[in-house]
């Protein structure tokens, strides 16, 4: 039987890096925000929004896996800090012109060839 | 008549933070790296990682959009590091138990909220 | 005849630091905070202060040497936030036991060696 | 009797903070890297630094005050990237025309007063 958490990491709606690109930049554009938009502040963006996430980290040593203890108003709130490096990082890449999802894969499989999996001894 | 810039934004394989989540997971799993996996680990690593971006644009002082007069080889660069970034945000979120994509999501809507567009006239 | 600028950079007062680490190291005794200074503690408020001098910059696009029109209020939360990470940083070095101005002069000796000043032509 | 750590902490030379600003300043003069020195491209350079440092902590899990077990090299590397970040924050805070000491002075005290220590019962 699988747990709760097991059946939310399988079901949940999956979400497309395209579909996240595409909102941000009609949300930029809508507002009028492309002109703020150059690769070099959206990167210093990024950065700001590290330095969020590493703030919930900061004082707490070291976290266990699942972040057993934590209430779900500081789940959330590091929920939303992923979430604005995770937004910025597609941002930058768009005004790039660069696409991110085929490069991720792309580092994927060199990362693979770079670490080859050991092989295991059959007998 | 599209650019071929615009073609390929189109037209490019869309790419799922769940089917990266997944295949990082697994990648983890047959090298036994899980057990160096842990929350802070991971975003020291991202941290790492945010600072090889921010090294290839160190010295350039402004960039434009869409990255006029970059090699390939420095563009090619750039998406690897981009990609690192999000390989590892994307292992910290799985290892705390949170879904990235549904997170980003309700950010952007939350953001939205936040700001509104601003009416436009329409006489 | 010196500027006003050039009249400070030479005679406001010198600080060094040990004198800042000896009181970065009272200030967290007498406040009972040293079991928090953790070495990756301490790295990751680093991190989170170089995130908030960042934000600082972030949409500003190219920024002037000497901060032309910035307002002193500008200022003076720039130089608190190169406060935060200079004080982290120093704190960092000194819970590891490690010397950091000495570490910073051989640094200092060290890039001279490896970017050699060019000779100049004499003729 | 001391211990000699801290016999080194106590007498090693001390080093300020204008010293190590004008060391850089001259350094980048004679080398004609000024034109590179602008505040975001120094602050970009800093967040480098800041990852190559986290590069050194990332999978360590919870390291201990005083690095008990690392060896000097491991020691000398950190004491170098530390030193990168210093060099970078002081020659930012010089570009943008700050005296980074003076300011962080004023930060312990505005801290001090932030954080006040906890009166003592005396009964």
């Amino acid at each position: 039987m699988e747990s709760t958490c097991e059946y939310a990491r399988k079901y949940s709606k999956d979400v497309s890096l395209h579909e996240l690109r595409d909102r941000l930049a009609e949300f930029a554009e809508v507002r009028g925000w492309d002109q703020f938009h150059s690769p070099r502040n959206l990167l210093l963006a990024l950065v700001g929004e590290v330095g969020e996430l590493s703030e919930i980290f900061q004082w707490k040593g070291e976290v266990a896996k699942g972040l057993p203890n934590w209430s779900s108003g500081d789940k959330e709130h590091l929920e939303e800090e992923l979430s604005d490096v995770l937004l910025y990082l597609i941002r930058l890449a768009d005004v790039c012109g660069l696409d991110l999802g085929q490069a991720a894969l792309t580092k994927i499989v060199k990362n693979a060839r770079k670490y080859p999996v050991a092989a295991r001894q059959t007998t």
